[in-house]
């Protein structure tokens, strides 16, 4: 298994990918080879940095970067050699399994619908949260960005992804499904929710269990909790800001340190021809080992083949 | 000033709605009465048993009850003789200055509607939440959830009212007013945001300071945070639901602790022609005390009449 990481990809890139780079070759089997793409002298100067062989990994010349804040679309058509377009490139050819970036999201979305394209029948691919829950296990909510508004069909097939991926990925047997809404009954919420409603309660594609509210985020209601990327979006930012306000006060917590985004790594891309991971711009050394650990999970799982065989 | 509290209003009334009377009669001045609405013998009994004098009080007899789970609408017609719809009575009639309820919301609603309607201008009215900010202050959000759908005019007038309700009750001057978003830049968001974006932004009638994320929440970026009910009621119970987990941690702190609903009291219903307070269903006797308090700080401001102007 082959697994590409952008090292120019995150805010504080190139130190953190590739201490992300070296940290997750320690737990990786010797079978998966890391494929860093970026700037060759600069990574060879970190490895070097850090007293690490270079034949450890595949290094990719891709000199060019895509920086946080650029016009995605514009970005990624006038930078073939940077490092996310060089990585689209090779994910197209096969060359490696998955792509892994903590870089311009906006890019990394461009690069996956105009390179390796959405799934045949997948209206909107979208991006999942990791919701900890009290029970010590762990639940998704989906879309947390990408679409802001979403028709009723399109929170449907978020309920089929989201199945699939908490199955998959997390190892959650017949995950129970729910709608986010502001109340328990059908007939709640906007148009878009009350229309949804009315295509999932007969799914046989998931276990629908109804409307799930703000308070059932956490509990043990649902294990797939799906929305539209604007309302998913607020809600992770709202559990960031909580989170940021608990580690503030300096309260120590077990189940509050779950929040810590570093945990994750990030998320697949649901919906798309290849496995593509987006990691926080944020993320330090820890957050992008894991985020190349989530990229061999979703890889080891063929979380991309299931997900077409459940479009087929 | 006469402040009319529905007596059966509330998953824990009538016991809960008498305590909170008698509480807030110890802090009321002499010139301020509360009308009890509710079946006068239950109260009688209520104050006997906590040895109040009942000529503390004004009674209103009003036997029936809408319960909490009750079709709204139907159940207000059906019952004139209910403490809901015999409170919107006395507030038609002008016989008390502000009726507070912590029953079922829907039939506040109904009642408010039908009864002392929505104020000439004000398109939708809407309840809002109370933010607590790390810096010791309040914001407030709004709507939290008697508009799931709104148009993009619909979050401009918001706008107007949350300035209002906040440098009013809360005494904050000049309040930021921002729109709830997932991202800083102006062509964020879903359609409606990024229309509301494009009325808000030169406002004559509020101090626009752009998005604000679900991360801004609880600092200090934005007094005022608009957003369509459905986003709001997910942000306020995603908020109700950390607090109850902090509380369930038994983490002990002083921030955290202003999370606390019983503080507020509820909210008004801003936009409507009277002055009615609606509480939350789980109402204990400080918190139906702190909404008979809202209730008269609503009124000794002249709320609805400054709401009025504004609208004129």
């Amino acid at each position: 298994m082959k697994i590409g990481l952008d090292i120019a990809g995150g805010d504080y890139a190139p130190e953190t990918t590739v201490e992300g780079a070296v940290l997750a070759d320690m737990e990786l089997s010797p079978d998966i080879k890391q494929v860093l793409i970026g700037d060759q002298e600069v990574i060879a100067g970190l490895l070097k940095k850090r007293k690490v062989a270079p034949e450890k990994f595949e290094i990719v010349h891709a000199p060019d970067v895509i920086a946080m804040g650029e016009a995605p679309t514009k970005a990624f058509a006038q930078k073939p050699n940077s490092s996310i377009a060089a990585g689209f490139k090779l994910l197209r050819e096969g060359r490696i399994d998955a792509f892994a970036s903590a870089g311009n999201t906006g890019a990394m979305l461009v690069g996956s619908m105009y390179t390796v394209r959405a799934i045949s029948g997948v209206i909107r691919p979208c991006i999942t949260s990791v919701l900890p829950k009290e029970d010590g296990g762990v639940g998704i909510i989906l879309d947390v960005g990408i679409n802001s508004d979403c028709k009723p069909d399109v929170l449907y097939q978020f309920g089929i992804l989201g199945k699939i991926f908490i199955e998959q990925v997390y190892g959650v047997k017949n995950p129970k499904v729910a709608l986010l809404n502001i109340g328990e009954e059908e007939e709640k919420g906007n148009l878009v929710a009350q229309a949804a409603f009315g295509l999932m309660k007969d799914s046989k594609d998931f276990s629908f269990i109804g409307n799930a509210e703000g308070r059932d985020l956490f509990n043990g209601k649902a294990d797939v909790i799906v929305c539209d990327g604007f309302t998913g979006n607020v809600v992770l930012k709202e559990a960031e800001a909580f989170y940021c306000l608990i580690k503030k006060r300096k309260i120590s917590d077990q189940y509050f340190d779950r929040f810590n985004y570093e945990a994750y790594g990030g998320t697949p891309i649901l919906g798309i021809n290849a496995n593509v991971i987006i990691g926080h711009g944020i993320s330090n050394g820890v957050a992008v080992k894991n985020m190349i650990l989530l990229a061999r999970e979703v890889v080891e799982v063929k979380l991309c083949e299931k997900i077409k065989q459940a479009f087929q």
